[in-house]
């Protein structure tokens, strides 16, 4: 057990909540594939994961499997995303609408995991006041009014790298929860809102360790 | 201990890679900053890290720290980036060159870190034959001849997702080793092609898991 005060929960760690995502896509895959039930066993087999791994993970949140049964996709797969918000609309406001901007707004993944990108924020007065898709583009100085307006608690940073803390700043005085950021920033944001760097060449750094290691 | 046959090295985890990775980028600013040592405790102190996770990745590798000093952080560094196979050039192949594909070439990250997009590929006619920053544009159908004569060990995937398996079959036939693959669909790849999909919802939904969670 985790040293830690009686009075709070256990830390989840973020690997936990990260692998959950990929469960919860598994489970998506079996029910369309007519599958009922499946064992934390059969799981690992089909998507090469860790059995003993899956199970440590839904531990932190519940008792899912029946005992000679395994796991019920479809419920396992509802409370997954329960756990993960997925079960709800977010409206999402995306900041910067250059060539990643427009890739993430195009982006299929974010809609079909409940992801709606209700705004976007462009200081570019080719892009301010069209609209992308239905969607329309505002300029930054709309940021707060419009995400007060828009009910947006979630916002993505894809600006380049020196505006990225002014529009964070922005993002935080008009009330957002959540930043996922693209720029390579480092960011600063207050404790109660949480901030999330995405670092595509750590991507590329694990193939080139797994490369390199051959060599070697 | 883990039970495996004694032949085979220990398998290490990716989630050790990346953070071999972040460990990196840390070492590099504290390098900037002028700081000649640090210990694990320090380390994850400034840069909200676990020090004991810390001190278990890098006992995969060897013993880095010295007993009452810690790290040598320029040491460290330059180890960690022989480790990651950041202490040469790789040359990457970018397939799919539309928004993401144009976003990934600009991505500042990449170069920094010595990956080196050695050429595009797109079938789109009004982008075949050009040169953008020096990096010529190909048509796919000369992938392979491309790929053996500039080196190119990694690709990059940035294609719709219904192309995304053709093209990974040229590349594999081409000789590519690594495969970063951004489009939304499952690929198969051989054995001793390594495969990394980046899903970028999963970053919104650790975001979403934090906000449903204060929410319940």
């Amino acid at each position: 057990m985790p040293r830690r005060p009686s009075y709070r929960l256990p830390k989840i760690p973020e690997m936990t909540i990260r692998r959950l995502s990929v469960y919860t896509r598994c489970l998506l895959q079996l029910e369309e594939d007519g599958v009922k039930t499946v064992s934390s066993q059969e799981l690992a087999d089909r998507f090469t994961l860790n059995s003993a791994q899956v199970r440590k993970d839904l531990a932190y949140f519940g008792e899912f499997g029946v005992r000679g049964i395994g796991y019920y996709v479809s419920g396992l797969k509802a409370e997954l995303q329960r756990i993960l918000g997925l079960d709800r609309e977010w409206a999402v406001a995306l900041v910067g609408f250059g060539n990643l901007g427009s890739a993430l707004f195009h982006y299929r993944g974010f809609g079909r995991q409940g992801f709606r990108i209700a705004a976007i924020f462009d200081d570019d007065p080719a892009k301010v006041g069209r609209e992308v898709d239905s969607t329309p583009v505002f300029p930054s100085r709309d940021l707060g009014r419009e995400v007060k307006a828009r009910g947006i608690q979630i916002a993505i940073v894809a600006v380049p790298a020196e505006a990225a803390q002014a529009v964070t700043d922005q993002l935080v005085a008009a009330g957002i929860r959540a930043v996922l950021n693209f720029a390579p920033a480092r960011l600063k944001t207050p404790k109660d809102v949480r901030l999330k760097n995405v670092d595509l060449s750590i991507e590329l750094e694990t193939l080139s360790f797994y490369l390199a290691k051959g060599a070697r």
